[in-house]
């Protein structure tokens, strides 16, 4: 994966990050002991907070009034404002990147394996943010704040519904730029996201370049790709068939449960792989007193498992949300102009892909043809593979693998 | 692909075959001046012709009385009518494999590349028969004839509807060797099919090893992996979404076209590979006056392609006969007994297995696998990999490029 003198530099990082996670974990030790609240080193607990504008115009024109998102930081933010990395989160993803909101949370967010004191996204050097999107699909998780079709339209005092104005990658990075420029923020170390957080690290540095020093697009191409376009329109497709959707105005009756819990199974597989399916599962029965072969609505062990995942999502998403998010997604090409060369052209910032071979939802030869694309123009780009047997899902539960590259690529 | 032996057997075949295509040529042309009906030659048309059982027991002990299934035959049976070669159909396939009902239908059977006058599966040498499954997917095709829930009950007066017992693909072989018994066949002189088709293939020669003379499992497994469960199950859930669906109760009312449609184009997207949709496609809109970054009713042109694939199949298709076909195909170990190994290593034909890499519906590894267990007690078995951008689907539309190795295999 690296060459010779790439591996020693990580060498000497690896061994000045193991002093500094001494250091730091002394420091927490001692503060503990002093029941002090100003350690130096993040203590792993997250504060959601909110960002609110009175209004935001759409790249395409529309008014949405007003906008709340939600967002968290990990890290201190330096005086000079110069420290911050964006993390930009995945389609079924929020803000909660790294650390717990609570001590008893049953986990911590999605990338916290990288992102902590000591961590290659480090809290000690680095301010670490990151946002809920507007039509975030967890929009009745209580540690969610977004805007879209489930949001009250306060012109009417009824959910938006399908009157919410389509919005875009572009229409993310606008938000996320807003809320970053209210806390004093003109510059980005480094933005890195994985899967949908790709497209907006790609659109941040080609709309941004002078903002944007580092880009780290993990399992994203620069484009929806055909195949993307047929795979997120078979996600949204359950939702459409579900009666109780009843064209997106559903919010004073049943939700389209069934279909929603439908459309996170697909999202579930796609981005899984037959390698996972097949060393996880066996051809186990669901209930060992219910024959599939015997009863119509019996089920093997992982068609149950990946119906209590898709059931457990659905509790707090919204189907609305997940159809403008198939939609903004969709309606993805780096840039949105004239042509995704030029859109990846106007990416100025050394750049370090992570993908996998084996993804099944942004296929490897469009991340191989974005990286050309960058690199036309003499902009430094580096791919890096990822193992594992989740296919897509390697950039989120895999990333660990790549702790040192990405700590490297932040020092360089 | 083969060594030099095979190669130069190869060669010698493909020249007796271009005499003897000549010379059948000549016949034909010969026919058609003299008005003759007995060309020796087939024609290209095909008859589709019915089987009827009084009744038949399922594996799992159910009766199904009366049962008929469809079946079609290229070239003669001969009179020791040890020159049968059984083709066996997949999910969303019939007994059509080759040659036209009619002069002016649009197309020929799917395997229609290889098989006909001169061709691997040759009807100058062979009787090449096929048949409807039970639940055939087509049950409202007027070429196909198939027994399931779609069916009259002669108990009832009604359609079974659930009440039709869940069928296995040994099932489909318990029938099919009926039918080859009702004109005194014995033996099979081969048997080959593609995806379910090589279901019941592997089962045909798992579980009558003095019948089969040889195996052509193509682009199948020896079981359905937890993958392809999952994969199966995805299939299903639209059509039980659809609230016209009604539990299986629909034959009097409105079928669930919306979630028959949604399933079959789950089949046509997850029987491709991102590198056919990437090169066949583009981001075009489907209607250039509806723009899908705009509206959220509007489509890419891959959706509007996938989504009227969908709608003429659904046309003809059955969504109860989807389910049931999920459920045979979910149910499959070869043998259907303890193991999958024991199942396999019962086969005792020459195995020739045709499969692609990139197949996103059987998992390569699975098949490779297959075919260790097959030859693990010596069983001769050969793996021959498909090209293309079809992935699942080179079996059917890319089978061509493998017709040399199945002529010579034919002959050994």
């Amino acid at each position: 994966m690296h060459d010779s003198i790439e591996y020693s530099t990580l060498t000497s990082v690896k061994y000045s990050f193991a002093s500094r996670r001494l250091a730091a974990t002394a420091l927490c030790a001692g503060a503990l002991l002093l029941g002090s609240t100003t350690a130096l080193a993040w203590d792993g607990l997250v504060e959601k907070q909110h960002f609110e504008m009175d209004e935001y115009t759409t790249v395409s024109g529309a008014t949405i009034a007003p906008v709340r998102i939600g967002w968290e930081a990990y890290g201190t933010l330096n005086e000079a404002k110069d420290n911050v990395i964006l993390v930009t989160h995945f389609f079924s993803g929020t803000s909660h990147a790294a650390g717990r909101y609570a001590e008893d949370d049953a986990a911590p967010g999605y990338w916290d394996a990288i992102i902590g004191p000591g961590k290659p996204l480090d809290t000690d050097e680095y301010y670490i943010i990151s946002s809920d999107t507007l039509v975030n699909l967890n929009a009745h998780d209580p540690n969610v704040t977004t805007t879209g079709p489930a949001s009250i339209n306060p012109e009417t005092d009824e959910p938006w519904g399908l009157d919410f104005p389509l919005v875009t990658i572009r229409d993310f990075v606008e938000v996320q730029k807003a809320l970053l420029e209210s806390q004093g923020i003109e510059q980005l170390h480094a933005v890195i996201g994985p899967s949908m957080g790709a497209l907006q690290a790609y659109e941040w540095a080609s709309a941004y370049p002078d903002r944007v020093e580092r880009l780290i697009p993990v399992i994203g191409g620069g484009q929806s790709d055909p195949w993307l376009l047929a795979t997120l329109s078979a996600w949204a497709a359950p939702i459409r068939i579900d009666a109780n959707w009843n064209d997106g105005d559903y919010y004073d009756g049943e939700p389209p449960l069934d279909g929603l819990r439908e459309a996170l199974k697909l999202v579930t597989l796609n981005a899984n792989h037959w390698q996972w399916a097949n060393e996880t599962f066996d051809r186990s029965w669901a209930d060992e007193d219910a024959d599939p072969t015997r009863d119509i609505h019996a089920r093997y062990a992982i068609e149950q498992t990946l119906d209590d995942i898709a059931a457990a999502r659905a509790e707090i998403a919204d189907a609305n949300h997940l159809l403008y998010l198939v939609k903004a997604n969709q309606a993805f090409v780096t840039g949105h102009g004239d042509s995704l060369e030029a859109g990846l052209a106007d990416i100025d910032a050394p750049t370090l892909i992570l993908y996998s071979e084996n993804d099944l939802v942004f296929a490897p030869e469009g991340v191989r043809d974005t990286a050309d694309m960058i690199g036309a123009d003499g902009t430094s780009v580096e791919l890096v593979t990822l193992d594992g047997n989740r296919g897509h899902l390697d950039g989120v539960v895999g990333i660990d693998q790549a702790g040192d590259r990405i700590r490297a690529f932040l020092a360089e």
